[in-house]
């Protein structure tokens, strides 16, 4: 399965790498963050979703390309400005959009620190703005190879439609959270924003992909909202799982990332759980562990039990397993062939990664 | 023309304030902000300019509505985005975006005063990346009201090469200029910028309705090209006529914008051609008027007076005279009817107001 998630990365790259749109934007360091993100790989998920649910149900991968190229554009610009939202320096090792922007305006133009910052973020935006009309048009190319002009709307619509306002909503609900306190965020409302934020893109992959196959306009089938469902369910279990592992994971190999969530006093599943299950006293112990400077292993191992012993850690693991079943088993209605088994193959890598 | 302007202006307003998109957006004050802009009216002189071209080519402007609301609402989010990157409170006489949001978080959530600015900041780049997608949501919905699904995606994908990458590039440039300080840009970048930054959204309206005409996907044809020019060359001779004015125009009409180019060291064409001509102790007292705290009449009469001797007045004065009469003899090569009248009225209106 990883080698033929390759060998969809390799297709993707090439689309995204030989494409003519960023070619005329100025200046040119613009230009630059524009291919960026796009160029820095990844393992491209969000295009092999979309192409084997097509190719699972019988459709051809070649028609698929496009729209997949167009969703790893689009989640490319929703991290360029995800990233300017949390300040985040480091993007997949390298620095982040708008951080090497600052730096340009540093070294290029004679301007203050925190004019730098602000040119940075500025830029950032706007080069996320241009990838939004990227992806955008990148999905209405797939009308030229092989997509009728009909099916080629209606994938764009939905994509609008869905995407846009569901993941849009889900960033903001994701910022709006800590901000009302962990006492004003139930767990409900929690899983809510992982369906949007997490789920919405993941959803339209497999919903395109399974439209491409069936040659559909109509995204009511059961096919395409199953399979909806499918991705979308999945994507949550991989977001639970995540935030477990911010917590519960190994220690050399998640390094300073563990116990990040805690620092930034981020309302995930693990901490409304625990909060809601533990006494005042233990409770507040909690909440003592919250937006440290660091998180040495003592700390992390305190947090630990108070997870365990709230019940928390527990619940959070069986959700993410429970979910994870729930995806995979919606996958098995389907008929058997290598692309479902890559697919199966593929929420399994998710879910039960360790790293 | 004005009468028929307000008619146009009637029938976009109907389409954006009932459009279901923004319907599901959460929380409730992002879907509010993504409706404010849109709503609060202004002249929709996009909408008038795409709708009146179809219909001087003897279109049907019932098929141009979308596409015309589409580029409205497109307009609206770069002012979203503008506004934050220009750090405007102010935007058609109510709290821009960003400045609402960040009230609001100061009255919401127990917030210190910058953390306010930041979510402000953040909540109106989700907002505007939002809108971005109606826009393209918008455009896309044509293909239900008359116009061909090979047309629709034809204008979408105009929407997104054309005015994405070029006008996006020209507010970058528009930001790097004072950044580069005004002896490092020349009139002819200057200019470009305009072409970039005021011509392309224009561009656009002119050539969506004329080959919603014409039926025409191919915007090479003769008539698409020229329409094209005619409004993207009014841009310019409009956005000239506006740095004329806030210099030169009435202080009783235009008040306190009097000298607001000046006070952020903006790089007009005014400016550079005035710095390229004055020999340099007159430069010297000419930039030394830029960036003050405050600009009294004396101040104004000062800067007037080195612009006149400059011959800079004169140029862009004429300058803009000069594009407004070749947009308008472009116009008056196509058949003489009501529409192209209105068309002529709207670019004297433009280049001619005085406030």
């Amino acid at each position: 399965m990883l080698n033929e998630l390759k060998n969809i990365a390799e297709k993707i790259n090439r689309i995204i790498l030989n494409d003519d749109f960023p070619s005329i934007i100025e200046p040119s360091y613009l230009r630059g963050t524009v291919l960026d993100y796009p160029g820095r790989g990844g393992k491209r998920l969000r295009p092999a979703l979309l192409c084997w649910c097509c190719a699972m149900l019988g459709g051809d991968i070649k028609k698929a390309l496009y729209p997949a190229a167009a969703a790893e554009i689009y989640h490319n610009w929703t991290l360029v400005h995800d990233d300017i939202i949390d300040e985040d320096d480091v993007r997949r090792g390298l620095p982040s959009a708008h951080a090497s922007l600052a730096k340009y305006a540093r070294s290029n133009f004679k301007v203050i620190s925190s004019g730098a910052g602000k040119f940075g973020r500025d830029f950032a935006m706007l080069a996320g703005d241009i990838q939004q009309g990227w992806a955008a048009n990148t999905l209405l190319k797939a009308a030229d190879h092989g997509l009728s002009p009909e099916l080629t709307i209606a994938l764009s619509r939905r994509m609008q439609e869905l995407v846009t306002r569901e993941l849009i909503s889900g960033e903001a609900l994701d910022v709006e959270f800590p901000m009302r306190g962990i006492n004003n965020v139930t767990s409900r409302e929690l899983l809510d924003m992982l369906y949007l934020k997490t789920g919405a893109l993941l959803r339209f992959c497999a919903e395109a992909g399974t439209a491409i196959a069936l040659e559909s306009t109509d995204f009511d089938r059961p096919e395409i909202r199953k399979l909806g469902d499918f991705a979308s369910t999945a994507g949550i279990a991989f977001q639970l799982r995540d935030d477990w592992l911010g917590v519960f994971g190994n220690f050399s190999k998640f390094g300073k990332t563990l116990g990040s969530d805690l620092a930034e006093g981020k309302p995930t599943l693990l901490l409304l759980k625990a909060c809601e299950a533990l006494e005042p006293y233990k409770r507040s112990r909690l909440l003592g562990l919250i937006g440290l400077k660091n998180y040495s292993m003592d700390v992390i191992e305190e947090a630990r039990e108070l997870f365990i012993e709230s019940g928390a850690e527990e619940y959070v693991r069986r959700k993410s397993e429970h979910l994870a079943d729930e995806s995979k088993a919606i996958l098995k209605e389907f008929p058997e062939n290598q692309y479902r088994s890559w697919l199966l193959e593929l929420t399994d890598y998710l879910v039960h990664r360790d790293k």
